[in-house]
């Protein structure tokens, strides 16, 4: 039995086999084969078995998850059998007497290369298929074991050194119990992912790959951080146990799904979700939320060759406003660029994207693509009670600029006869600590403001949250962090506004006491974190929380300010 | 005649011939020859005129520059007739029949990759000098023109679409009058190397490059940003005129060398300079600096194949400490990372550096390479008075700890007879938003503050100074940048320390006014703006400029506050 103490990135605990997700080595070693004819042989025979392997994904995808999903393996067989890549390798593997793996390798990275220099985001889609598929008949060539994550068709653990927005949109919910990583934090892509298809999750584990061999027993505990690895007898029924309590413990919290939520003291505080697509509205509803307090609007954007069309964002907003049946709605307007990409946009490659062009800057520059959002936004906002927030706004004047432009297509509407809300509310994200810092000059001309902490911690920090290096330093309770966020609470009520949080923190029970106790009014978290946070405030007075967030203001470091919290609880 | 406008990089007029530095384009487009008697004789002839090239630059540089700048002509002309590199040259040409061009790029190219792959930092180096040696060649085998800057030996001025660190090595100030560049901003590399060489400079400009012609007669107003192309003679007689009266203005302000710096209405503050290396004391006593508040220790650090040991760095400060006569000395630990690279330190690649693993996070756990500056600083404190200043300080955490290292060394030198100061001064650059915020409890435990508004500001603002589509948002005078200036320097004063600053900010003649009001102690800035913002404190009072500082802390944009420092010029 082994145990590894990680990140405990989404709540609840698994138990299965491991699986090992890893790309292999394809490193060609061999160039030279005198027998051209067993090369030719050799090449056949990968790319029959390539054929097999995709002809079966592709089936089963369609089943499970539609038409549409499948088309990609579609593409995967079209250039499986492609002669412009195919005859230059048999050529080239009689010509030159090369092995197939060569050949193989060096013509399909021609053709990625000539892909990858277009202009069209279509062609360069193309480079990263073609990639796909030279990998998978690779394997066969090189002898290489590798299981695609969309193969996996038995209950397990998925252990890997971190998962890629592609490796966890193939996996299969229904087989994959929990996963743990060797890197990634609470605010990686994949701890996030996890969170919202409600899968046990540890990350940041330094080393679970590399303790870990395909088909051991492995427990994820994503509520405490640990990984077991071949558990004896005991831990593992301690461990069935803890799950067992966990899960009661969420249907316990399922009573308090039509409750409103109030502290000990009565205080009345909002929480809303995090959504990225009208689907996650369902999972809004399930958990109680009472609004959404930040609707991404980039997933509209990506895995596309173009932009989205002012009507198919119109749908896609008037849907959430409609489901959500007249519950506030925060949609956050374009925030590409940093660690989102948006490949038809070919913006240029940046030094620092985290302080780049990105966002509201990219909006402002790239006005048509932004009035189209605003359009949708507007024809959309009779359907519900909209609130339109911009990101990353560093000063008045983009607020200001961006302000503008909505009105601007606000009065063109009007003018074509179309219906527009006369009640929505402007906000800002305040992630920038510029921004913090002259809340009070903002909230002069603000409806709401909603802190992105993930943002504004890095920021703050000056450390890339995504950088595992300087990992120590993001740091939500580090009493500077508080500072700012108390800066933009104050400001906003003196001007008679609200503000709200749509960053991790708002989620974590360790800060809920912190942010009640400095006068937050809107928490937006992962739908599944509403339950126990409503369970979490409905234990805790407000009053109490005020004395408790004026000490940690005071405090010197972050571990100061745990301890402090973490008291109460005692 | 043409005006185009950018940003004033360094004071002065220069008026000289345009010479525009282009790396031009090495593209191969022809790959096959069948005459390879030809592309021999071909290959032969540009050896040849590089070699007679590399001669005369070597023997012009080791007059000017002396032997040990020389040194690398040398190493250029050992690849230049290495046969090694040539054999396969050759025997390319003739077995592939292809060109000479294509045969020696494909050679060099190997062996650059060889180099760059091997851990040695001696052979990276190799790897560059290569690669400039295959450039010469490849120019004159393509029939390209390409003015290396250091061949350059009549009066001009430099044209080109940004200067990196190499280039500006090689420029001979003999020669070069003054330069402007499309790309770049005041706190860019080649900025700050021009107001160190007092080289007029204007940057950022767009177009400079696409707008003038080799030879067109060019004025670089270094003053207020203007570059003036083929000026009528009006226009040049102008300029001449602005020249001459620069040039009577430094002489005026020579007079203000032996002078302490002291407001109107009698403040005394101090104005110091900032230094890259020993050699630049000589400046800094020139213009009448009251001490050093910034020297960069990186530069003992770069251009090495290993890390300096600790008596070349001790003999660096002692020699500072000594030039500066008792003046105080701030010493700035090492800040390595971010856009500064070390090649032999082998550091990963980051997706954010400036948000990553540098400065004091590298030397806190690289701590030997830190305790080896720290020894050699202990040692010098004897030569003068030392202050010791860690750059990117996050979080009291990281102060204490890198404290606790220097007390550690200052003991096991004490025990081994080693004299110590007693009075060394410990302080942190503040230059991240959480420090600045946090400056109340930093004061219970520092000796001193340094702003450092160039990253400041950056961090703050969540926008890249290097970057130029967000240059907009690099804004000094925005009134966060100046409220958190203001918690800095509050929070020394409660504290009985003192408060500097060493960005690009402190010689800025609009952001004097401001800072002399906030309460500022010490002005750290390049040598040549010393005297000339002793002049201008001389005409300010501090009272009526703290008034001033009061109404811009109260401002919405950075642009209200500039208007408000502007109108008291009026």
């Amino acid at each position: 039995m082994l145990k590894i103490v990680g990140i405990a990135a989404s709540a609840g605990v698994a138990i299965a086999k491991a699986f090992r997700l890893e790309h292999p080595d394809y490193t060609i070693h061999q160039r030279d084969a005198s027998d051209s004819a067993a090369e030719l042989a050799h090449l056949d025979d990968a790319l029959a078995k390539s054929q097999q392997e995709l002809e079966a994904i592709k089936e089963r995808t369609h089943q499970e998850l539609g038409e549409k999903k499948a088309e990609i393996f579609e593409s995967h067989l079209l250039i499986l059998n492609d002669p412009e890549l195919l005859t230059p390798v048999r050529d080239k593997i009689a010509s030159d007497k090369v092995t197939a793996a060569f050949a193989l390798n060096e013509t399909a990275n021609e053709f990625i290369a000539m892909f990858e220099n277009m202009k069209s985001a279509y062609l360069k889609e193309r480079a990263a298929d073609m990639r796909d598929v030279t990998k998978r008949v690779l394997t066969h060539l090189l002898g290489l074991t590798y299981v695609n994550p969309a193969d996996i068709s038995e209950e397990v653990i998925v252990i890997a050194e971190d998962l890629t927005p592609s490796d966890t949109a193939q996996l299969n919910r229904n087989y994959v119990k929990g996963f743990t990583t060797n890197i990634g934090g609470r605010t990686s892509h994949s701890a996030i992912m996890a969170r919202s298809l409600e899968i046990p999750a540890v990350v940041g584990t330094k080393e679970v790959l590399d303790k870990v061999n395909g088909g051991d027993l492995v427990i994820v505990d994503g509520l405490d951080g640990n990984v077991i690895i071949n558990p004896t007898e005991d831990v593992l029924n301690e461990y069935k146990a803890k799950r067992d309590r966990h899960l009661e413990q969420i249907e316990e919290w399922k009573k308090l799904r039509g409750v409103q939520t109030t502290s000990k003291d009565g205080v009345h505080v909002e929480l809303a979700a995090n959504i990225g697509t009208p689907n996650d509205v369902v999972g809004v509803m399930e958990n109680g939320g009472e609004g959404v307090g930040l609707y991404r609007t980039e997933f509209l954007y990506m895995g596309r060759t173009e932009l989205p069309s002012e009507d198919v964002q119109f749908n896609a907003y008037k849907t959430v406003l409609e489901k959500m049946e007249g519950k506030p709605v925060v949609v956050r307007t374009l925030d590409i660029g940093g660690d989102k990409e948006l490949p038809y946009l070919n913006l240029p490659k940046e030094m620092n994207p985290f302080l780049g062009f990105r966002a509201i800057r990219l909006c402002l520059e790239q006005k048509d693509l932004f009035r189209t959002q605003l359009r949708a936004l507007l024809r959309a906002s009779v359907y519900g009670t909209l609130r339109i927030m911009f990101p990353m706004i560093a000063t008045l004047d983009e607020f200001r600029s961006a302000k503008a432009l909505l009105l601007e297509e606000k009065e063109k509407l009007k003018a074509e006869g179309v219906q527009v809300s006369d009640e929505i509310q402007l906000g800002i994200m305040v992630e920038i600590p510029s921004t913090a810092v002259l809340a009070d000059q903002f909230a002069k001309e603000v409806d709401f403001f909603s802190i992105g902490t993930n943002d504004l911690i890095q920021y703050t920090m000056a450390a890339d949250r995504m950088n595992e290096r300087v990992s120590y330093l993001y740091q939500p309770y580090n009493p500077a962090i508080l500072r700012l966020v108390k800066m933009v609470i104050d400001a906003a009520h003196k001007e008679g506004k609200w503000a709200g949080m749509c960053g991790e923190m708002a989620g974590d029970a360790t800060a809920i006491p912190l942010l009640l106790g400095l006068g937050l009014d809107e928490f937006s978290m992962s739908a599944t974190s509403i339950l126990p946070a409503r369970s979490q405030i409905s234990k805790l007075s407000k009053v109490e929380m005020e004395q408790l967030a004026a000490k940690a203001l005071q405090m010197q470091t972050a571990a100061q300010v745990v301890e402090l919290v973490r008291a109460i609880g005692e």
